[in-house]
């Protein structure tokens, strides 16, 4: 179960009000009008992004300010010259004052516009969105993606991955399979996106997995409410420089409970601000929830309703069974499953990140609730990076290294398990190339996660379009078994065998019926309930009570007061059962990520420009690792000239024997122009045939080049491409080659 | 596009009928009622089938003569009976021969019904269904695949891979890859599933892509209209003993032309025969077509229609532009798309054969249409295999074996590009495991296909199910091409520039408009448009015939009628040209995988069983080839000892970094048993741990066993698994270990 997109969160939402609900006979009356304000405006606030906010306020502040003085004395000047009696130097003194006033404005609202702009930039001075274009613009030119459908003017939210982006692609799946399935043993599964809505329904998709939407009410278009608000605010913010601060101030609140806001809420703030249609400027309808899968129906009869699944966990939960047998009836296992999940978001934006149809890799590793131990933590213990606990962000605070053992053993992770797969994770991000400094895991607050989960981290990585959720792993407790066992009637439990037979401790509780009948007539029932629900704690208290007063108060939720109940109306004891096994429900561990945004995140993370040899342009470099590129190699006979051109095809056929992917390129083409082609795929090596017997091969990122016999060409490839070797082990094997070909 | 399922061959007779209808006013009085009647039926009665109808027609016959001969024995008997005249020896007489006449019926009866169930065994004895269930039950048992949703019932058509399935497939992906991405140097790319009905509408499919369906009309209930008709047809000849020769001759042949009924025709022999609803006998309503796409709709307006993709190739075709640039503006190149593809199958039966989710593999080979030939052709040219050409089926001949150069240098095989990849996959599948003496290519015939095609051939593939169509190649000239470029209005060409200019010969036909005006008023338009859209033959014949007459008539088949068309009327001329470039319309060679259907045919050709040591029990079997092996090796010490453990968990550390899947098994079960359970698994190895040095690898179809050390136990895995070397490689270069663990 994804975690990471807003959707889910919605939905993690509506059921904590619902588990509320279940308890609390009005929930309504407990639930804040903003709920969770609290930690969610800190979170926004944290670090560097409240130093730049506190600037930004005070410039405000300034402009405001003098905005007055200047509107005050423009307010003397007129007064000045309307009163004959003010002298011409005097009234020359206030126009001066007033010009300066008025240059002081101008002034401090330019300053804070060079703030607010700032903000959105990427250090480097280039700003996140040029960055983004810059890189986006390389993607689409060299195929890495394409718009779906092009020809006929695309569709939103759908995106192929053209021969470049489908190769790494194809290689993220590949290691994910090395990396997770194959070291852990992991039971892999291949399931439908074709699903029947019982499936979902017990999942709480049909009913909850909605986003809150407006329409044009004229034209009928569709928006996402939260996002007109927030491009309301922001606009606000980045524009308009007369913002008073408490305004300001306001705004921002906003945006940090912006996922928190139920219909109704937004529904007001989108009338209090006089927010119309985008485009039209008409006026909209109240949000009401639009249900984010794409529907379908399954068969002819058209009465057997389905949809294109949201997430693949579902079609893993359901198996549970037959898993927990094919791994001998064994506790902890793990099944995973690779594949596509669709979303039919109302108005997709922010390219590759959120998208109609996407690849998951997910991960459902079952464990006894009772041991969340690792054998294998010992392995990550040792790892240490940025990592940003819950009461980091409620305190203002930025994310820090910390080292995963004391994570754990703190109590900051909840358990070894989920510790393991952080690192784990940590791991198989860095391995693709995400650079370590703008990785790190975030804890989910308490507000953000399920009332039924334990604990959730999410790898966030730094883009041009901020921290961006890529992986979530979230102990989810018991709870997505327990809901298909209730659905289904076929329990999805585990059971552990004692070796021996043990003796239990048992609470019994046992209402006498006919004396609750005789006191209480038709409400016994649900005093029976009430009684036979309470803990352990409680019935030991109330048998206290009746042997010493003879006589409780006992309060009932589910009819909403109290009642007396006397000795005789119930029994409460503890008795001695042997048990022979102990059945329980798994908990799971849930690792999900989102192989899309790991990709789009990695195109920006490896991407860099550097100058030409003759220095009249900017060439772009794409430095992805070995493991990932789309292309290993090139092989490029230096001169145009048959006997190298036979080189070049000898060695493209071992090489393709060997399974290294690789591009053969015979043109006469300057040898500079071809490795600035293929940089820009980023390709890692150049193999440059200068003789019949020996070749260079250039690494892309330092330019360095060996020389290296044909015969060995096609083995030292395998070697650094498989990950046996790294460039550095090679470089000291074989001569380097500095009088090389011209680049 | 993937042709071998039926509803594609229903749609391209609909295409066929369309082009026809567009060429011809009256496409009705063309179209025969029966279509190709002739071929259709040949080809069902190919070689040994029509041997055995042979044996079968004659005990029909021989059953109705005794059952006629009885019935008139009877007869007598009964007469003589009421005939006072006769004597009880004669009656007794007349008595016996009934007996014996009835006697002669059941015995022919008896040998009919046993011939009738022969037809449907697998030649060792066991019938298909018989075999099959083994195999099913084998595959069920240990989750290669699942019945999904199973916990709620499930749903037909939909299954999940389980573990072991779910490696086989990756294994089968991962080397289809290999063989034909990187080998060819192909352009793969990832399309969504989700598709605009703008596309699938010029593709054709939201048209013609149908089945016809029947409804229950009291209950509503859908079935597929040929399958209640083919059953009743099998039914009658498999069981009704009493079936005139005649009338079996009608019902073979109503099967043989089955595919090619119109929904009229096949309403009419539903009606002829009383067929009824199976499950109500209620009556059935007239047959209509159903699109077999799931349908959806994309963002939350409901305004776009679209639809599950039924094939990967579209999102092929729509990319040409783009991928005909990526490859240097040249031809031939190949893109290649692996995905899922939907088809909400109307009452899905063959179990993993005709699913309503399957995964393709579709391969685009673009090709100027005035060059077919291969480079590479020359690496498959010496293959000799089970071809199935137009002609032999055609002759009711068998399939035989041919040389491919054979094939396409004498035109049975249209081209060599086409041959190239049947060669390739021939190649794809034999290395998979596949037998090849049950694979076949059979070509379709003239009625089979497209009217655009200039070839067909499909990949069959003999299982318990009969010969099944698990490949596609199809040279599709630049039908699709062609359908997008005029939907898209995006010109889908490639351009070949010519070294220098060349001076081409023109036919100019210039309708002088004016004078038709005067002469045809209205019917003018149309006049003029059949002109120009003359044969060069047409119009120099008719520029001969105006010198010669100044007069001729002429056919316009747009207003059904002749026309008199004077001199003055058309000026027809030749003129040379100056050309730069031809641009054209490339043609393209689609092969197309079911790739759940060669893993299925996979899995019976792959099964045995053989006796356990102790002679007690069959044990299963899977012959997989370490290539698709779910799992490559097993890990087991000997017995439970805490040494072995160790060298065992040390191997399979060793194997885990050589990337290779392997399961250890600590448990104390006897030796025999580990190998048996993974045996059924298709584990081709297994490592025993019984010394602390080295170790046994055992093959599993031969039983053989090696001594290894434990250093070198995972780099001889890796040889094996890899395709590097063979068992027969290995098994002389390490001593054999015949004293070895008891099985």
């Amino acid at each position: 179960m994804f975690l990471y997109f807003r959707p889910y969160l919605s939905c993690h939402r509506h059921r904590l009000l619902l588990s509320t609900f279940l308890r609390n006979p009005n929930p309504k009356s407990s639930k804040p009008l903003l709920p969770c304000l609290l930690p969610h405006s800190i979170r926004r606030l944290s670090g560097q992004i409240a130093a730049m906010d506190a600037t930004v306020d005070s410039l405000r502040r300034a402009v405001s300010e003098k905005q007055a003085a200047a509107e005050k004395q423009g307010e003397i000047v007129r007064a000045m010259k309307a009163d004959s009696g003010a002298s011409k130097l005097e009234i020359d003194a206030a126009v001066e004052g007033l010009k300066g006033l008025k240059a002081e404005v101008s002034a401090l609202s330019a300053e804070l516009q060079a703030k607010l702009a700032v903000d959105g930039s990427n250090g480097g001075g280039l700003s996140r969105e040029a960055f983004r274009e810059k890189v986006v613009n390389t993607l689409e030119r060299r195929l890495f993606y394409i718009p779906s459908f092009k020809i006929y003017r695309g569709v939103a939210g759908l995106y192929d991955y053209g021969p470049p982006g489908c190769a790494i692609k194809s290689n993220v799946l590949a290691f994910w399979r090395q990396h997770f399935v194959l070291e852990e043993n992991m039971l892999e599964v291949d399931c439908p996106c074709v699903t029947p809505e019982v499936v979902l329904k017990a999942s709480g998709h049909v009913d909850k997995f909605t986003d809150l939407m407006v329409k044009d009410e004229k034209t009928g278009t569709c928006y996402r409410a939260d996002h007109l608000l927030k491009d309301y605010c922001k606009e606000k913010l980045e524009k308009d420089l007369t913002l008073p601060v408490e305004k300001a101030e306001e705004l921002k609140h906003v945006l940090a409970v912006l996922d928190d806001l139920s219909a109704e809420e937004l529904g007001a703030k989108l009338k209090e601000y006089g927010i119309t249609a985008p485009d039209t400027k008409n006026p909209l309808s109240d949000p009401y929830p639009f249900n984010l899968m794409f529907s379908t129906s399954i068969g002819p009869s058209g009465l057997s309703p389905g949809y294109m699944r949201p997430e693949t966990a579902q079609g893993i939960f359901v198996n549970f069974k037959d898993l927990y047998y094919y791994n001998g009836n064994k506790l902890p296992f793990a099944a995973a499953q690779i594949g596509q999940a669709f979303r039919n978001e109302i108005s997709p934006r922010q390219g590759l990140l959120r998208v109609r149809e996407f690849t998951l890799a997910e991960i459902e590793h079952f464990v006894d609730p009772n041991n969340k131990l690792h054998t294998k933590f010992k392995d990550v213990a040792d790892l240490e990076f940025l990592m940003f606990p819950r009461e980091e962000q409620m305190s203002g605070k930025s994310s820090r290294k910390l080292r995963l053992s004391d994570a754990v053993s703190k109590g900051t992770i909840n358990n070894e398990t989920l510790g393991y797969f952080i690192g784990r994770t940590y791991l198989f991000l860095t391995s693709l190339g995400i650079n370590k400094d703008r990785l790190r895991f975030r804890q989910h607050l308490p507000n953000e996660m399920a009332h039924y989960a334990a604990d959730c981290w999410d790898a966030e990585i730094e883009c041009s379009y901020g921290w961006i959720e890529c992986v979530g792993i979230a102990d989810r407790s018991a709870y997505d078994l327990h809901a298909h066992t209730e659905k289904s009637g076929v329990p999805l439990v585990a059971q552990e065998k004692y070796p021996e037979p043990r003796e239990v401790e048992k609470l019994i509780i046992a209402p006498a019926k006919k004396e609750l009948g005789i006191a209480f007539k038709a409400e016994q029932k649900k005093i029976a309930e009430a009684l036979e629900a309470m803990t352990e704690k409680e019935a030991m208290e109330m048998k206290a009570n009746l042997e010493s007063a003879g006589e409780v108060e006992f309060h009932v939720c589910t009819l909403g007061k109290a009642v007396k109940i006397s000795k005789k109306m119930v029994s409460i004891s503890k008795e001695i059962k042997k048990e022979h096994q102990r059945v329980f429900t798994p908990s799971v561990i849930e690792p999900s990520f989102g192989i899309g945004r790991i990709i789009y995140c990695l195109f920006e993370h490896s991407f860099y420009t550097r100058p030409s040899k003759a220095g009249d342009e900017q060439l772009n470099v794409f430095s992805f690792p070995p493991l990932v590129a789309p292309i290993k190699c090139t092989v490029f006979p230096l001169i145009q000239n048959q006997l190298y051109d036979e080189v070049a095809k000898q060695i493209s056929k071992s090489l393709t024997a060997a399974g290294i992917s690789h591009k053969i390129d015979i043109t006469g083409t300057s040898i500079g122009k071809r490795y600035a082609r293929t940089d820009e795929l980023g390709v890692p090596f150049a193999i440059t045939v200068d003789s019949t017997t020996s070749v260079t091969i250039r690494e892309r990122d330092s330019k360095d080049q060996i020389r290296v016999s044909v015969e060995e060409v096609s083995s030292v490839m395998k070697e650094v491409t498989d990950g046996q070797s790294t460039w550095a082990d090679i470089l000291w094997r074989y001569p380097t080659h500095s009088s090389g070909p011209a680049e």
